[in-house]
C-alpha cells in the first residue's frame, strides 16, 4: 500500500491511508489513545481504540487506517489537517525511542547549545530549525535557477589546492603522493573564478565551501562556510550591483513573502559617507529596529584600496608592509585613481562593493585588476617577497593569453540567512555546524590518527606545548 | 552602449552594436581584415576595412561596428551567425594575448595531458571542453530541479569531519584548536545522511564533495570527485530504482536528445546471473557497442553481502577478518537472509544495488541497516574491534531515538558525465582537475608549508622515505 503524507490526508476523506512517521505527543484516554503523528509534510491527530497505548513519543510508526472529518466542534484550525483525523485500523512500531536528552519542541534557544549540536540530528526535528534547513534549500535553488537563467554557469572548483596569502590562516592536508608537502583547502576559489574567467566561461558561480582556521565569531563560523561565488566578464560594478539587487528583491518576494525590502533601489553610500554619517562601512539602515520583517539592504562603495596592516588582521604572507589591501589583492584600483597608486597609496580608491544587510556586511566584491603590470605593483604595495610573488605566477601568466576585464562578488550563504530568517547565529541555519573549538557536530571530531596514517603521510605530530590561550 | 551577444547579431541587421570577445581567428586581405569574433555564444565574421590589422589570436578586443547581411554567396551555413557579418566601426584591445603553448581548437585529445592541464585555462576554451562544462551546469540543475519537484531538501554536510573505515584512505587535516588531533575530509556524507533520516528531513540530496586518497584510474579520479548522494526514508529498494530510472530517463531525453536508451524499463540483474552470464557485475549490455549514442543502463542487485577482504581493497580498520562488506557496513541483509548471518555470512545478501552504464558502475547504494543489534552484528562480522566500535556508538545512539527505515544511492557524477558524453577520462568532465600524482590543476600544489605554520599545527614532516614504487 502507497504511503501518504500526512498534509495529504485532507484530501482523502473516507479513504483508507498508510502514513509513516513520528509519535509527536500522545494523550491517553482510558480506552482511547490519541497521538500526534508527524512526518515531513505536517502532524495529524490519530484515534486508537484500544490501540496505540504502547507507543510512546518519537516512536516511529507505519499506521493504516480510515482518514474521517473531525466533529466541528473538534476542528483544530491550526493544523493544515485539523478538519480531519486517522481511525487507526492496523499499526506496526517501526523503531522505539528512547527518552530524548533534548526537548524537540519549542525554538531550543533555551538549550545548552553544545548539546543542542550533539544531537543535532534531534535538533533538526525542531519545527524551527527543519524550515530554516527547508528554506535554505529553496534559497540555493531560487539563486541557481535565476542565475542559470541569467546564462551562468555552475562550475565546480578543487578543494585540494594551493596555499595562498589570502588574509586568513590555511587548512593544511598533507599530500601522501608527494611528501612532505601538502595541499591547502580554499579561503575561497578566488584564483580559479580568475582563470575561469580567462577560459571564457564569462558568467560563473558556485555555492562554494571556504576554510579559514579562524575563531569563531556570532557571524563567522568556525572553519567552513558556504558562499555564494560569482564572476563576471565583460562588466562593470553597476552590471554587478544590478544583477544581485535584482535577483535578492525577487527571492525576498518569492520565498519571503512576509518580509518587505525598506528601499528600493537600494541606498548605495561611498566608504567615506558611511564612516561619517554612521561610524561603521555595514550601517543597519532599518527605519524601524523593532521590526523582525524589515529587510535593509545596502552597497557601501569607493573603499580604499588598502588600508593599514593591523596585527589583529592577520594576513599570512604579506610581511612587514605598510599597506593591508581592504578587501583583497586582486582588487582594482578607482581608473582615476592609478597614478595614485605611486604616490599615495592610501588614497587610491578600490572598485570593491560591499552588500549590506540589516548592519551586517553579508557580500563583498570587487571589479579585479586584468593588468599584469598593475597586479605586479600592488604585490609590491603589499610587500610581497620575490617567492611569494612567485606564487601568483601562473595567474599573471594566464593574464597574458588574452584576459577580459572581469568582477565579481560573494554573497556568505549562511551569513544572509541568518539576517534574513532573524537568527542569532549562523549555526542556526546550518546542518552540521562546528562548535566555536573547532569540534565538530556529533562526531567526535577532530580525532587522534593512528601511527600508520601519519606515517603514510610523512608527518609527526610535536610535543603539546602549553596553552596561551 | 550595452553589449551584444554574438549569438544575437542575427536578430539585430542593420543595427549598431558592441561585440566583446576573443580573436579565434584572423585572414589578412590586403586593406581589409577578417576575424571571426568569440564570445560566449558563437562566433561572428568581423571586417575590418583598414582596421584590425593589428590584432592577433586570442586577444580580447571590444568591437562597436554594424550588422550587415552577407551576400547570398558567401553565407556560411555551418555558422549560426553565418547570414551576418560585422563591419568594423571602432574597437579597443582589451588584453594582449602572447602565442599559446597549446592550441585551443580541436579537440585536445592528441595533446600531452600534462600540459592540457597545466594550461586548463587555455584548454577550457576548447569548444569540445567548454560543452562538456557547460552540461555539466545543465545535468546538476536539471537532477536539482526535479529533486526539489519531488519534495527532497538539499543540505550540506561537513568537509571538515572525522576519519572512519570506510574503505579507502583518508585525507588528514590537522587541528589547530585541538593540537595532535585531526579532522579527515570526508570520504562519503554516508553517516550525516543517515543522521539526516534520523532528523526527519525523509529526502535529502547533495552534490557531494567526496575525498579518497587512492591511486586514479581513468575512471577514478585522484583525490576528490563528486556524487550525487541522496537517501530516503520509508522507502523500499524498488522506490529508489524507480525514482533514479525515471529521472535519468527524462534527463536524458531533455538533454541529450541524440542519446537513445536501448531498453526500458532498465534490465534488472541478480549479482549471480550477471556474473555467471558476463563474468562482471557491471556488464555492457549496448547493442551495438560502436553506437555512440546508445546508453545501456541496468541495474544489478542481490549483491553478496560480504566478500572475502582482499590486500588490494585497502580497507582501514577492518583488521584481521574474513569478511568485508561488499558495498560498505551500513548496507541492510536482505531480510530473508537474517538468520544466515550466524550461519553462513558470505550466503547472506544485501540489499544493495548498482547503476551501470555502458559496462561503468556509475552509482551505488542500499538499504541501510537502521537496526542497532544487526548493525553491532555486521561490526563484529568485518572484525571491528571495541575501540573501532566506539567511533559508531554516535550512529547506534541516534538509531535510539526513533530511526525511520531508509536507504539511498550516490550517482557519480564526474563517471556518469563520462559515460553519458563519451569520453575518454573523467578529467575530461572537470573543470580543473588533478593529475594522477596527485599534482593539482594550473597550481604548484601541493607545496611546501612554513615553519611556522607547522608549528603552529603541531606536526614535524619526517625524512623522505624511499620510495617503494
Amino acid at each position: 500500500m502507497k504511503r501518504t503524507l500526512v498534509a495529504q490526508t485532507a484530501k482523502v476523506v473516507g479513504e483508507k491511508v498508510r502514513l509513516c512517521g513520528w509519535v509527536d505527543s500522545k494523550r491517553d484516554h482510558g480506552k482511547v489513545t490519541f497521538i500526534d503523528l508527524r512526518d515531513r509534510s505536517g502532524k495529524i491527530q490519530v484515534v486508537g481504540v484500544g490501540k496505540l497505548g504502547e507507543l510512546g513519543s518519537e516512536d516511529v510508526v507505519e499506521i493504516i487506517g480510515k482518514v474521517k472529518e473531525r466533529p466541528e466542534k473538534l476542528v483544530n484550525p491550526k493544523m493544515v489537517t485539523g478538519k480531519v483525523e486517522l481511525e487507526v485500523e492496523e499499526y506496526k512500531i517501526l523503531s522505539k525511542s528512547d527518552e530524548l536528552p533534548i526537548p524537540v519542541e519549542g525554538d531550543g534557544l533555551d538549550i545548552d547549545e553544545k548539546l543542542r549540536i550533539k544531537y543535532r540530528y534531534l535538533d533538526l526535528r525542531r519545527e524551527r530549525m527543519a524550515k530554516n534547513i527547508r528554506l535554505r534549500s529553496k534559497v540555493t535553488q531560487f539563486i541557481r535557477n535565476y542565475l542559470c537563467e541569467e546564462d551562468f554557469v555552475e562550475i565546480e572548483t578543487p578543494i585540494l589546492t594551493k596555499t595562498t596569502p589570502e588574509g586568513a590562516r590555511d587548512f593544511l592536508v598533507p599530500a601522501r603522493l608527494q611528501r612532505g608537502k601538502f595541499y591547502a583547502l580554499p579561503q575561497s576559489p578566488q584564483q580559479y573564478k580568475q582563470l575561469l574567467m580567462v577560459a571564457g566561461m564569462e558568467r560563473y558561480f558556485q555555492f562554494a565551501r571556504c576554510f579559514r582556521d579562524e575563531d569563531a565569531r556570532a557571524d563567522r563560523a568556525y572553519g567552513e562556510f558556504t558562499q555564494l561565488d560569482m564572476e563576471l566578464s565583460f562588466v562593470d560594478q553597476e552590471d554587478i550591483l544590478q544583477l544581485i539587487e535584482k535577483m535578492f528583491t525577487k527571492m525576498v518576494k518569492e520565498l519571503l513573502p512576509e518580509k518587505k525590502i525598506s528601499q528600493s533601489p537600494w541606498p548605495r553610500l561611498t566608504h567615506k559617507e558611511a564612516m561619517e554619517k554612521y561610524r561603521t562601512d555595514k550601517p543597519d539602515l532599518r527605519k524601524d529596529k523593532n521590526d523582525p520583517n524589515e529587510l535593509a539592504f545596502s552597497w557601501t562603495l569607493d573603499f580604499p584600496l588598502f588600508v593599514k596592516q593591523s596585527e589583529e588582521d592577520y594576513f599570512h604572507g604579506s610581511g612587514k608592509a605598510k599597506f593591508a589591501p581592504s578587501h583583497h589583492m586582486f582588487t582594482a584600483p578607482h581608473p582615476e585613481d592609478i597614478s595614485l597608486l605611486d604616490k599615495d597609496p592610501m588614497k587610491v580608491r578600490g572598485l570593491q562593493h560591499d552588500l549590506v544587510l540589516n548592519g551586517f556586511e553579508v557580500g563583498g566584491g570587487s571589479i579585479r585588476i586584468h593588468q599584469a603590470e598593475i597586479q605586479k605593483k600592488v604585490f609590491d604595495l603589499i610587500g610581497f617577497s620575490e617567492k611569494q610573488k612567485e606564487e601568483f605566477e601562473h595567474l599573471l601568466k594566464a593574464f597574458s593569453y588574452g584576459v577580459p576585464p572581469h568582477g565579481g562578488i560573494a554573497p556568505g550563504l549562511d551569513r544572509i540567512l541568518m539576517v534574513l530568517l532573524g537568527e542569532p547565529s549562523l549555526r542556526e541555519v546550518m546542518a552540521f555546524p562546528n562548535l566555536t573549538s573547532g569540534k565538530i557536530a556529533i562526531m567526535d571530531a577532530p580525532s587522534k590518527a593512528t601511527e600508520e596514517q601519519l606515517k603514510e603521510l610523512g608527518i609527526k605530530t610535536t610535543e603539546k606545548r602549553k596553552k596561551k590561550d
